[in-house]
């Protein structure tokens, strides 16, 4: 089924979700929230979020990165290395400002564009690898989780802490959790809202690999993506999606059942009270 | 679908089987066959199986538990620790006998009440964990790993042996057991008829840590709870249940299905005189 | 469901793919392309793959296979070992000739008989174990995992290279995989088309035990047979098959799906391409 949806009819590959026109890439390219260079050496791409001061994946942030994974998809580039511009945070995770007091209209849309910045990196035709070069809780380690490879650098955070703010997170998000970790650990790190340190995270195999410093884990991205040379691109990819096809099935059948059932409960007044007091709580961190 | 059954009008937790109108609680509570205790500084209760000479699961003792895990869930314990008041068995399953020559009747209310019990625990919306103090074979392998959590004594067994007096489990106590143990394990496992020692329990990840007696048992469960302190108790049941759901899908969808292949599958001669002679190895062993 | 296929009237168990009528065993039985030896003392059969020079899974090779397999469960054999009389080589995989510029009836054909010895292997009631004594790449690493147990001799390979050669493997095949490794290691090395040293294969469970020589092989294969003497043998064979439905749920359903979505694949110019640079590259090699 996922089969008809790679290769067009001129035999190229084809992202899932395509937002736009394509533009041509050219050594380095910044838009304001994202920046795309491509190593004209070994032909991958490094996407750097770049939204100050923490990365909030905001609806704008999210628009210019499916833009710029698309833009990375469709340039034929050898493999995708997901990075932040700020070596402290990868991604401080979802615009949570976006879940208080919504209206629901502009609920749905937020929801809906991360679904398809999810659908974009998880199902990307290319190779993915994440270098992990700071904070990456909530969204950023959904972000991290839905690449194929990720390496961290020392004494960061990573995990999915959403119950600590009342958050209810989608079963495709545990199952992208499920597809790296143990059904077990990750059934108890939901659980708690556990987020674990750069070496807890390498034992479970949340991460898979160390480096020291941010260079060290853009190359050892690339050795990665290089992991690949050997196979032919486009059984790759197809390989690629029959292994996560069963972790993204429900929400492709029902993405307005995965919409209804988020917007529904960000919008009860448990979640909205549990959200406050997170919030005021970091506020008084400060 | 399962969110709807966790929240009441009110917004408190409901249990997903509730069999009788709430009793209050206080310091101790003695029933017959299951002892509820609730420390009053930690607010965690503590609920031992209490039918010698080793917690068989009895129609009767199976009611009680289930009231006695509907009662503390609806008191708003802060979790709740299963355990055995008999320092050599934790409990020794099912009763055998209601399985040998049954009535069909009796056997498929036996079957369901042990279904009940299984939902009550494995779906409970507070935080679980077992200080497994005995042997916990066959079905008292079940009430373990249906709990978040296991903490054993030293030179115990515990597994699933039931292909030694020819039982076939259900599916739903496979998927728990896989919730736990790697997919190739447990299929080895059901298929020998393993009982793990401790410490081989602990190496596969049945067992989550040692304790030297019953108190230091109950102290890590103690520990284990107290994680969950920072995530938002609704939220938390949500996702817990979350997790579990695809294990009692079928179940739940279907549980006249599920009775109705135990029940047939024990009728047969073949189960019948793979019991006997099972039940006259056991009497022989004495 | 499954239950049904096992018992006959008569209370013998019965394959999932019977081909023909039974034949008696008598110490070594030989035909052109398998062995079967069966062990008067342990009840075992062993089963070698005897192709020159290097097990290649024709035609002619799967059906020997399916009926030694067949003769082998009905005759009540304690258990089943899978090895190769050529110490270089286990099985060198499908007939790749078979694939290149097929004629769809003969290609459908030739996919069926695979699916069959598949399922013939993977559902086989008896206990069965591999003993790899040479490499096992593609196909021949399929047929080792469709056993309960692999043993495997130092310095060889084993592992599913398809994308390689820009074969798409079926879902049916990845589930077995995973049914042995974790989930995370088989996206990754399907992508990759890895091919595992039995060290790295050992270290990730791909293979259970080490063995110095064949003769080691076939005695800790026997070794693990022996480790279901207390299972009651039906039992073992249902309970063996309730953890392997899922992964031949989809098979068993839509077969002819199956078949269509591979042999599409198979004629389109993509694959054949890939697979002529594969064979022409193969040939450089020489």
């Amino acid at each position: 089924m996922l089969r008809n949806r790679v290769i067009d009819t001129a035999g190229r590959m084809v992202p899932i979700f395509q937002r736009q026109a394509l533009r041509s890439l050219s050594g380095v390219k910044q838009s304001k929230l994202t920046t795309v260079e491509v190593d004209d050496k070994s032909g991958i791409a490094t996407l750097s979020m770049n939204l100050p001061p923490v990365n909030t994946l905001t609806m704008e942030l999210m628009h210019h990165m499916i833009d710029s994974i698309n833009e990375i998809e469709c340039n034929k580039s050898r493999g995708l290395i997901l990075t932040s511009s700020n070596d402290k945070v990868f991604s401080a995770g979802l615009d949570l400002k976006e879940l208080l007091n919504p209206e629901r209209k502009r609920l749905e849309e937020f929801w809906t564009l991360f679904q398809d910045l999810w659908l974009a990196l998880h199902l990307c035709g290319i190779p993915t690898a994440a270098a992990v070069n700071g904070h990456a809780p909530a969204a950023g380690c959904v972000l991290a989780t839905a690449c194929e490879y990720r390496t961290m650098l020392p004494n960061l955070f990573i995990g999915i802490h959403a119950t600590r703010f009342s958050f209810v997170i989608s079963k495709w998000m545990m199952l992208s959790y499920q597809s790296v970790v143990p059904r077990r650990v990750v059934e108890r790190a939901l659980n708690q809202g556990k987020l674990f340190r750069t070496q807890e995270a390498l034992d479970i195999g949340l991460v898979d690999e160390l480096a020291c410093n941010k260079q060290e884990a853009l190359d050892k991205c690339a050795a990665f993506i290089a992991t690949f040379d050997k196979a032919n691109p486009v059984a790759r990819t197809l390989t690629k999606r029959m292994c996560r096809e069963p972790d993204v099935r429900d929400l492709l059948n029902d993405r307005a059942g995965d919409l209804r059932d988020c917007v529904d409960y960000v919008l009860t007044p448990l979640f909205q009270e549990g959200l406050c007091s997170h919030l005021e709580g970091l506020k008084n961190k400060k």
